[in-house]
């Protein structure tokens, strides 16, 4: 594949050493940034022939196969529309638009033009999450009751994110995104989301957006998502899910606890861990971040969807489903409500009813719980089926 | 100390193995159970000379210097009230009442009749939680921004727990009331809890009572308390503490994850594992569940103050209120909204003011991240004061 | 129990801490040092009315029930054969002697002036220790293939530690001791120790001793203890056990990793965490370091013993054989041989046959392996009886 | 590239996932193997155009680039020798050889003809290993002292691993290569490894080889390497790396522990986790297979070196090394000595001697240790040039 790259900074970056890791069969051959330095830069880092500061240049190549959206936020709409404009296939990095507004006219706009449009949401991408998807899809887990992902750290990197007008929002957008796409995916992309309520508040830093989030995304089905987020953690980066569901449950750790453990008195060498908040004493790095962070399997899924003529995993209607979720996030953490989560287009199940929680014991009794006591007796509690009593009865 | 039990079943059970563990100058003197052959049991396993039926029985005799109540919910107040009319000191199971209109009129007895009154919380004497607490009291994590604490697991094991008439509810006030405890503990004592949003749900049993439920708790000072606590998890017992403060994070595994690991393939022996839902494969036991649970320092903390004329670090007050943020909690599960917590008895601080996000840079500027690039040179991310602008800004 | 504490360093603060924590029944009724000072400060902290810098003094008083030895290596036996001559009950901290020799002589004249004797090790009191002992006893491991245990830190505390005449040696007699007789207990303390292979080294520390060593202990039945000591090690206490059975497996961790993780910016105060190497970035501290390094456990057997007339389940024997595997330990080191375990006294079984690994399948073969394949058959591996051929075998 | 496999069992269906992973740009154009119906289903799966029985005539097509070498040990040499024959770049699994002989016939043979060959040791291509090195290299562990590796599991799939004759030995050879190409790599592949002590013994299984070893590597400047491998492990796959340094530490777990943790009571679906011991209850599934154990960087490494005409970071050199330090394990466990590491051919560092031990704390004397104490001074442990006698030192 071709690549258009528009942004050259920390995403751009991760993005370019996934595409262009081991012996890719890709390259990316324009890059556009606002500032000449940062393009030249990447251009010579990553070997593109065409730099270029005004953004339709690099879209408008009869070599690009496909542009890659690794601006800030609120360039995501200008520059999907240029590769609507000149037919060109399109990925945008995660959050698709700063709201769901933005995020419908995308998606409207890609469709009605008929270009592959793949949303980059490479948290549902990691090894990790495939395998447990995978798990959770088998039935190992059996009916799913609560997915949480926890996305915090010490805050980004790069200064718009911290001004809420180019940005669109805090951690909640930043990070939230991110969770949100994980455990809706833990639930079922095809349940509906109805509603949520959100807690956010500005705890630390001296910023007009909300540093710190949580919240609680309810599903038609009765299920419960949940995003904890954050810019104020200590400790490095902290992203963890947790699923629970009738018959089990998954733990995953992605960053600061995955089987590498490091400590150093830092005298030896002027080591400089990445990512971390210390490059002395006990230090958790990661073993292969583009590759664990999803990013490899990512652009696979895109560029086959692409070779193979079908959608991605992640399209811009996901993407349009996650901004009005986040949408509902922000309305609830003003309101203090559970807000409805408004989605003019949904193309899951609908009228889904919750089920039962009534298991048959007997003809007389529903089955509360089963145990084995100390002594090696069966135990059940059980409830009466007319008057609703509960009793405890030890079996042989 | 001479102690009269009141309950026979399993916390009772726990308690006499803490306060007759080791070469301990304490005995159990006389117990009380609802059931004949349970109070029996019990006398015979730990050695009590007297046995009773009646509850009053237990209580009122010369030998007895405390009463340790160990009962279902809904007699923890007939239990107190009869403690009083005797001027016996008494220390009380977690919850205190099934409400804080129960635990407001305990409260108030005790008080009244002038007897030591204990709250029997363990799990704010767990060993790991006495050092937390001591490094969070010392300032090594800075001002505590949240405070989260899970305590699931696949349900209780008698038949009143069930009953929402006799515990008052389901796993809010059977597991909610230790998180809410601990999570309190770490925003601090004397910080008013304000108010609380919480979603209940019964998605698993067929109870009347919620099976499920997670809820944030405002403080006064802008900090935020978290319980998530369930019947319906798989996998064992999980407790589980999370804090997160200006400068520094704690996670505590109080169970699951504590550094013993075994892996049996069954055909040795008939081996069961300790409230583990299997007993082959990968299990977590415990070392000294007795010990790291906080039993014993729980116990300890009350004798000792009951020697020393002073009260104990927890008391009835401070079962007061927690039962009334639960009742708020139960309120919100309900009107989905966020509802004050209602407290006529306040002793902490009042009209505390959120602590000020600024950080002066220069006189310019407020900081808003410091951070080293991968060049080495350091960068600051500042906000303009009159203007409100953020900017990036390397420094040398 | 009135309790004589001879030594008044690092150890026998440790153990006052276990024999007078929570509400005591037991009280130190003197205390000897060598430096007048230390023992004063000793006594002012735990309260004792007598001090000396006489050894004879602090033991021969009549309200003594028991001698603790908390001294140097090379001062236990003189401590031992005083409380000998006095006929006083007598506990020693490990390891036992500097040699066997010393142990035995030390052995012999408790045996022979009919006194109670302890060995303080207190390793394998630690609770994840008990349970996972009483898990091997019930069979949940099977046949016990191979125990070690790994002690490695940046080295002790004291001056004599690090002076090969009066420690008797260097880490492998400090931590070794310690490592020895847990693996030994998992392996069976009535099975025979055989001959023990040795590496040490001084690879790190300007001393005679050595500062770093790894050996394997054969048993007569097969089983291989090991251990790995270190005063080389960065990072604080390593102290973890490893046991394979031919049914499972056991990993405890005691220290660094039991489920409690601090990150600290250092910012917020002048936190000092315990025995880490450092005060600010990931720290990793011991709920209760007291009960989890198995003190209050031991100290609870030693008395429960004296009380009960019976012997703890640590003796001088054991002290003993520890001493003598040890010394095979430093013989093989230096020989770069296989070296016996030279034990003049021995308690247990003689004559144990190793057992055969022959597992019958049918008449024909024996059974190698048996695995599920991915297609889910069930794949064995067969050994014929006759020709000694290995096969493959589907079943359906 | 264009890859000619020879053998289509377990190991080569793993690297032809690696290698045909994403969207690779390599293919495998021909399949040898011994029975034709497992050529066939390997050809079928992996779209392999060409299919044979014969050996050679799957090397000696014009299409083929590289050969990749899957078969059991005792074929390795023919392989190679037909790849020499016919000047084919040529890639072998681990081990090289059954023994240094042939091993270094092997790497004679290519490094006559003139062909690329290189060793297929996954292992030390592992993201984390990768990391790990990187950071030894920089210094941040400071000198390297030990270097230990840890493979255990129940034993190997196909029924050739369990045949001394074809195996050519067993554990020792299957998984000691990863463990000694893994340490050797930490403590430095130029310095020379001189002697290995080694116990091995048949503990469970009824075979010839071994099913359990450990043994020590002792290099020349004083450095250790250890593995444990084993045949007899319950509980699933345990790879685990630790180093120890003057300034840090490493710890790594390659599959059991790596931040991804199910527990499934299994009735929810027939689910099966790969490698696992068992398919329900708490399951520790590893992410990226493929990418975590190193598959795909190591081919990235092969084919990056093929392309830039330079030799890759493991060639037949090293596999010829491993050997020799397996055989000199082999003829330790036999002879129950240090048998020393014959290598007729070395082209690292020779006559390297062991760094001083001496740090230099005043004219007078070494420090041997440095610490705080409780109360905040600093204390020394000093060693006096003169008379060695060892002080400790309070300083303000």
């Amino acid at each position: 594949m071709n690549i258009a790259m528009l942004g050259s900074g920390f995403i751009g970056r991760f993005y370019a050493d996934s595409l262009l890791g081991g012996r890719s069969r890709d390259k990316i051959v324009s890059v556009y940034s606002r500032r000449k330095e940062s393009a030249d830069k990447f251009a010579s880092d990553y070997n593109v022939p065409f730099v270029t500061t005004t953004m339709e240049d690099a879209i408008n190549r009869p070599d690009v196969d496909v542009v890659c959206v690794s601006l800030p936020n609120y360039l995501h709409e200008e520059a999907v529309m240029l590769c609507c404009k000149h037919k060109k296939a399109v990925m945008v990095t995660k959050p698709l638009g700063r709201n769901a507004e933005e995020a419908k006219r995308m998606l409207e706009a890609v469709e009605k033009a008929g270009v592959f449009n793949g949303y980059l949401e490479d948290l549902v991408y990691s090894p990790k999450f495939l395998k447990a998807i995978q798990s959770v899809k088998e039935g190992a887990l059996g009916r799913i009751l609560w997915a949480k992902s926890r996305e915090t750290h010490p805050g980004p990197h790069s200064d718009w994110f911290w001004d809420i007008e180019k940005a669109g929002g805090g951690c909640i957008l930043d990070l939230g995104c991110h969770c949100v796409e994980i455990t809706r995916s833990y639930i079922g992309k095809d349940i509906r989301p109805i509603e949520v309520m959100c807690w956010a508040d500005t705890q630390v830093k001296p910023i007009d957006a909300e540093d710190h989030a949580i919240a609680l995304i309810k599903y038609e089905n009765g299920a419960i998502g949940q995003f904890e987020v954050s810019w104020t953690f200590r400790g490095g980066l902290d992203l963890r899910d947790e699923v629970m569901g009738t018959e089990g449950t998954i733990w995953i750790n992605n960053f600061l606890r995955t089987g590498f453990e490091m400590f150093t008195t830092g005298k030896g060498a002027d080591y400089v861990a990445e990512k971390a908040e210390s490059n002395t004493g006990w230090l958790f790095p990661v073993g292969d971040e583009v590759n664990d962070l999803g990013y490899n399997h990512m652009f696979n899924d895109m560029f086959s969807a692409m070779e193979q003529d079908r959608q991605p995993e992640e399209t811009f209607y996901d993407g349009y489903v996650v901004n009005a979720i986040l949408d509902a996030a922000y309305r609830s953490a003003k309101s203090k409500l559970w807000e409805p989560v408004k989605l003019d287009i949904w193309r899951g199940k609908t009228g889904i009813t919750r089920e039962s929680t009534l298991q048959e014991y007997d003809k007389d009794h529903y089955l509360v719980k089963e145990e084995l006591t100390h002594y090696g007796a069966k135990k059940v509690i059980l409830k009466n089926k007319k008057d609703g009593r509960i009793i405890e009865k030890i079996l042989e």
